[in-house]
């Protein structure tokens, strides 16, 4: 099935048929490399960037789809999202002409906007995302929003699946420390990836760090570590901000640091940029269990596979 | 007619037969797009840019050119321009050598520079501009330097003729609140726009705020906005910064805020970004004939024209 | 014969041998436009650039390689380099997964670290190019490390050959005034080239200024800069902070500023940027004696060279 925009991993109609799809451009990246030819893959990036930055410019490539890249806040001017705003203030451009002139150029428009992790309604009602799902005219493909990074959920459903012969293996998601406030967007995704699969899938993380029950829905929460682990397949590792007591950082101590003898043969996994020694300890991160370089790959083809979908859709 | 450089609305020999070659192109975007293979166009941006930064991309795309864009201040070194200066303090280096050295890589030089508008002498010199005409090897696009947007300004011609049946239609360069002091780029560059083709054109500021009268000439100026707007079929919105009394905001109502009640059935104009509710309101940018999304569009339009015109000279 | 890295000046096998082709790419740059076709180049810049930024572009696209510009502080993550850290400071990302992981997405990654200029161990490390050499699982490109400008040194010496009959001409590098303390790279792999040169080859510098005796070996030293300019072909201006009171500026006087009264008729270079009438005045830079454009047009056909010969090896 073709595609219309990107936003979530709700938008992934069958799960299977797309990790067989994208091990399939994998195989043969540059198959398709005339289907992106006159087109342009805008990138708008309100927040910083590496892996998004540069796998979702070289999957528009091996389409033949030339990127063009803008940092928002240095290279234009203040975006406004506010409905009826007087704009005599510090910002210079309403999302309304923004998202409209930038689908006049652009023939996808890819968008990375963080949340706040102060105003959780107005994290939650997506702004920036479906500001520009509403104002543009042109697919909107979402590179980590306020609640979602499905682009990243997609990429770990690859990684996981060329990982396994298991029928049915078990996956634990773990909160772990960090000393920042961060958004709950890469967990969402997972979750919401991994309830897709035929997997055995639960959730860790402590007290008080429950994530939006919404998304979570079903899925086992431990806040017992060790017995999450046991038996796990795969650890995927991640820290975010309490949900309940918005964005605060309430545990401060590493006590759920992922360590190799926590997780023993488990596979390890985690987006990036991962700190060492206080999310997980080098001796995982150096051990051949670790798969985040893997799953970073994969970034890659995960992006091909949407601009694909979204290309033969047009 | 081919085209050595682009820095003003007089490069435009005739500017009817200019429109109806964008017109060509923007039916059919692709066809010249092996003109500019293996040619580079530097775009070097001194200022923030979003319209300008991606249609012009998109343009020299279009021919089949790679593009490389640079934001001067912080990509690179801080640039002088003074003549005889010994370099001992803030720029590291001389647009003697900066700009001979980009015309080793790029086969086109695109620049925007805005204007101090605290020294006028230097503004109306165009120092940025005139020194990259002058050390340059290579062609120069003016992106908008101090006194003048020429993109914008054909752009706006080509709107118009797309807009119209009438012989003769009527149009309004009508200045508009704003908070901050504004270049006069825009408003000049359009009103030397308009004093060629065949319209009724009237410019309506209020007292103070005349455009320098060596680029209004014997356009009709009004300091009445409802006078000038009678029978208007285009008002074309901007807010500049007094010119006598240089880069001073000198009205800080809002009187002449655009609405709907003041314009009727005039299409609207606006060179974007617009402030919402202080330069116009909602209800004109939300209406039909609110035209400022095809002006975005035809930015790729006019810039590949130029690019073209350059290249086939080359 | 191919290449692995390109680091240094010693990564040269036969110096003249690479200058001749060199010569052949500039006669004929878009003759190997295949090479890197579905091919990325990523430029990582830790620092400002404008030549090397723009000419390793253009080197790559006149391959038919896709280059992607990254400015590591402004657009990604703080990156680590220490080994075994607790990362609960300013740093996100260690460079262990950074490199790996911009290794998935570029077949080549060029690399621009400037020195510290206060930690003498850290920097004749080379430790962030070494790191990234240690797990970087692709070609790295060295675009000025803490002490060698390997691009630069190859571009002087094809600007050299181009601009001399003499069978074994006369160059010196000469010191020059200036009012930061630089680097060493660029003295460091000019050095290194004209000792692999045909030339007889003097340094000048003011005493306390000598480089590190391990690069410039048995390479006569004058701290006369008179004497030393006798009968000078060539003289190459570059300021650099002490080596041995590692990073001061010791000598603030104007002194050795490149005169035309001092250099005669010798030939002028300098790797640009150059502060006019502190390191050198107008009227060298100015006369037909300099050759600092010709050698910043070089750069494009040294990276070339280059990226062809790993790209011939890949």
């Amino acid at each position: 099935m073709s595609l219309k925009n990107f936003t979530s991993i709700n938008d992934i109609d069958e799960i299977n048929s797309w990790i067989q799809e994208a091990k399939e451009i994998k195989q043969n990246p540059f198959l398709n490399n005339k289907l992106g030819n006159n087109k342009t893959l805008g990138l708008l990036f309100f927040n910083a960037s590496l892996r998004t930055r540069l796998s979702t410019q070289k999957a528009a490539l091996n389409l033949g789809m030339n990127p063009i890249v803008m940092n928002v806040a240095g290279d234009a001017w203040g975006i406004e999202f506010g409905d009826g705003t007087i704009m005599n203030g510090a910002t210079a451009e309403h999302i309304k002409e923004a998202a409209a002139v930038v689908s006049q150029y652009c023939d996808i428009i890819a968008v990375r906007a963080f949340p706040t992790l102060s105003d959780k309604e107005k994290d939650e009602s997506e702004h920036v995302l479906n500001s520009f799902l509403k104002y543009a005219s042109v697919p909107i493909i979402n590179m980590e929003s306020s609640t979602q990074h499905p682009l990243q959920g997609l990429t770990d459903a690859i990684t996981i699946s060329e990982n396994t012969n298991k029928k049915k293996p078990k996956i634990v998601l773990s909160w772990a420390p960090h000393i920042k406030a961060l958004p709950h967007a890469v967990g969402n995704s997972f979750a919401e990836a991994m309830q897709k699969m035929d997997v055995d899938f639960v959730i860790a993380n402590p007290e008080g760090y429950d994530l939006n029950p919404e998304i979570t829905k079903d899925t086992p929460i431990f806040h017992n570590q060790e017995e999450a682990f046991k038996n796990a397949d795969f650890i995927y590792a991640k820290n975010w901000s309490a949900y309940n007591d918005y964005g605060k950082v309430l545990k401060k101590d590493t006590d759920w640091m992922i360590t190799k003898g926590k997780i023993g043969n488990a596979k390890f996994m985690h987006c990036l940029p991962v700190r060492r020694n206080l999310v997980v300890e080098d001796a995982v991160l150096d051990s051949d269990n670790s798969l985040v370089i893997d799953q970073a790959n994969n970034r890659t083809y995960a992006a091909q596979l949407v601009l694909k979908k979204i290309l033969e859709n047009g």
